[in-house]
């Protein structure tokens, strides 16, 4: 146990170290380990649960919306790649390669999909044929690689799991629209779920997925400032449908190419949630996607255990039959251990009884994200709890979203002056934060921008708290307002 | 329209050719396609929400008993795979490599997992330590690879999705109780939710899983007769602990080995439900996994369609209110096509309503499963459908249970015999079905069955209808009741 205590108070604290800290709670927190297979991590219990709220959230709106799921094959012909130029260069420097199988190699390479476009593309070319047939409105849960250099458990790693939706549309019109519509879909989830505010825009140039026309993204600010891209929605033009000959015979009798999107969120959400809540107590989970909502801790001396197990036990029982996910700690470790262990963990409530709260028939509630204890009737503790729960849930948000407001700055308006303000937050050892610039539109004033402060373009959102009239980097005349940040 | 006519004359009848058959109702069915990768399917939404009916009924009741679900690198160090003797063996010859990525060529090669025991096992020798740590309880849902010669969509594919649970416990009681419990949990799901009766029982040795020291599984049989292993539950002993080196500091301060287990099911369930169920006019599905329960069909002159509609819609609104998965088929086809049409996809029910039936309150219901037709009053429709789904269902699984019985053989004692009995079957192209035979418990005479008869041993039934005395190949006296049959 000693060893236990020691782990705790280990925690390197945020200020100190942003990813030691991140990967300090996440072992801690028993939400993954890593393995002997480079950059690839295993999701345990805890840490695959939440991904499995995750699912459930985002594919009970895919549905709602129409879409199905569908499964394609995860090896992809080597031929198949190269069929969209930008897409081969953009995804080849990554990919692992399956060239033996059975005992004898391949006549061609398979690849490991990265993503799966190209696969879908060819089977969409064999199902599509006339706009009777239209739209296509698919999604798949699936494991991809990306052999990247540089890992991280959750936020990047060599195998990781996602959705990626694949849509087929007769119009661009109705294309654009399905682009912004799961756009939504995942602000929504990442909002409401997740408790990380978002800003929802487009894409610059340079930051587009490899074939796509637009790129869109919600894009969420962590505790050091960071951004995290949280999701990304694409509209791929005719680009897939031209690689591919993805053709139908239209309503006018004229054979024309399918307007295709893409959509996708992963895995990394899981890092984005604990780098935007967590703290140097640990871990803290918004109680919508929490594995335990509410720990239950007997406390006072043993011999009175009986007494507060009375009344301790037909609670656990109402807080389960009430829908909450509940779990009682009964093991012979101090209620302070304890209540140190389900912080880091971030279990949201703690539910308190000790012989004199049976007395006076009460219980005490604790709250992990503002520190707050309240007694509160023993009779009235289901309701109670499924208020805090709501209400824990908001207020993430909101700290969430004061965090991000507190951080992003929108009066900055030369590189002097971004150079200056991220000089000065080094110095102090503050977060940077976002800068919301001007830009005038051209590459070379956004990679000027990366080379002299390391700050990319996250995106430019649809409606930004100001609007910007000159470019950051050269002083002309901006066209678009964008955010800009350092990134993961 | 006049070609997908075509198409449902077109499915090959089952007593021309099984296998056509089969191919015929699952590409006319909507259920997949075939793929450019060797081996490798697409499973299309009506095929894959078939899996996602399957995955619900699992992992609820995997949930229930305690286990949570993690999730495992698909890739495996090739000097994992050589730790347990027995395994590789079983394994290696079927195994896809990446042996390249990122442009460099790997310094040990990395299986496609074709199953997961030694990436866990790895894991679980860091985890385990102490008995506090035990039991392990995890299930994983993943894809997999077996490279094999010969592939039949669903039941035998080079990738295939499947859920495969790794248990370690503190003594061989505990590890061989999870294995049965998880059998009867198989046994409980494919019989309830997909109405497929199946035999429970121990395999012998030369068919267990390569590394275990026992197997056990589920045995379906197909229309044709031959059987499908649908679920397999493995005691693994020490086996894996010793090869990983999983150990614990037993209560008795004892370093000791744990006791592991492994189960699954996979994608091959899908197959196997078609194959029991299906008929010369299609699928046949379920009500339970039916992706649609009920369509709904307005019969009757275009010109009245207008007052059947106002009928129509209104039901088919409380049929969905009341839970049940509806499909209204307004599409411009006569009302014989859709008919046909959907009794080829398996949909348990059918409804018409024509002016007629407005006129007299009433719709009309057909059964997939019988064909029969009834007239039920319109506002007592919703209550008749819900017991009509329950009452196909039941029937389902009896029509299955009916068919496996007639064709399970119990009386044949000798070699001559059986082979007398399916040279009968194959002259008068009837279905030779299983064979309840004795069994010495030697290798050579379960081999000399197999040899000469094509028959393998599909498993020792716990509860064999018969018992038999004398050995099938030598006559000997019988160690076990074994059922033997073609299988897939």
């Amino acid at each position: 146990m000693a060893d236990e205590k020691k782990f705790v108070k280990e925690i390197t604290p945020q200020s100190e170290d942003f990813s030691r800290w991140y990967i300090d709670v996440i072992r801690k927190g028993d939400l993954m380990d890593y393995t002997p297979v480079r950059g690839c991590i295993v999701f345990k219990p805890d840490g695959f649960e939440l991904w499995e709220r995750i699912q459930e959230a985002m594919d009970r709106r895919f549905k709602e919306t129409g879409h199905r799921n569908a499964y394609f094959p995860m090896l992809i012909p080597e031929s198949f790649l190269q069929k969209e130029k930008e897409h081969v260069e953009g995804f080849n420097p990554e990919l692992p390669w399956v060239t033996e199988a059975a005992g004898e190699k391949l006549e061609e390479r398979l690849a490991l999909r990265p993503t799966s476009e190209t696969m879908i593309g060819h089977m969409y070319s064999q199902w599509i044929h006339s706009h009777r047939d239209l739209p296509v409105l698919i999604n798949q849960w699936a494991n991809v690689f990306r052999w990247e250099k540089r890992t991280m458990p959750f936020l990047r790693t060599s195998e990781f799991l996602w959705q990626e939706g694949h849509t087929a549309h007769a119009t661009e019109g109705e294309a654009r629209q399905e682009t912004m519509q799961m756009l939504e879909i995942y602000r929504e989830v990442v909002e409401q779920v997740l408790a990380i505010p978002v800003w929802k825009g487009q894409k610059t140039p340079s930051e587009r997925f490899a074939g796509a026309v637009e790129t869109y993204s919600i894009e969420a600010m962590m505790k050091d400032g960071k951004a995290v891209q949280a999701g990304t929605s694409h509209y791929l033009g005719e680009n897939f449908a031209k690689g591919f000959d993805i053709k139908f015979l239209d309503r006018d009798n004229q054979l024309k190419y399918v307007h295709t999107t893409s959509w996708g969120t992963s895995t990394r959400l899981i890092g984005s949630m604990i780098m935007v809540h967590g703290d140097d107590r640990g871990l803290a989970l918004p109680p919508r996607v929490a594995p335990t909502q509410v720990v239950m801790i007997p406390v006072g001396p043993v011999k009175l255990r009986e007494k507060v197990m009375e009344r301790f036990d037909p609670l656990f029982d109402d807080l389960q039959a009430a829908g909450v996910r509940v779990r009682a700690d009964l093991r012979e470790e101090t209620p302070g251990w304890k209540f140190n262990e389900w912080e880091m963990r971030g279990v949201p409530l703690r539910l308190e009884i000790g012989p004199r709260d049976v007395d006076k028939g009460e219980v005490v509630l604790a709250r992990r994200d503002t520190g707050e204890k309240m007694a509160v009737a023993i009779d009235q503790a289901v309701e109670k709890i499924g208020e805090l729960l709501e209400e824990i849930q908001e207020n993430m948000f909101q700290k969430a979203l004061s965090f991000r407001n507190d951080h992003s700055h929108l009066h900055i308006n030369t590189l002097e002056e971004l150079k200056g303000h991220i000089t000065r937050a080094e110095k102090e050892a503050k977060v940077a934060g976002w800068v919301l610039a001007g830009w005038c539109g051209e590459d070379a004033c956004e990679s000027k921008v990366k080379e002299e402060t390391k700050f990319t373009s996250r995106n430019i959102p649809f409606e930004p708290p100001v609007t910007k009239e000159t470019c950051i980097a050269c002083g002309q005349k901006a066209q678009h307002t964008v955010w800009f940040s350092r990134a993961y």
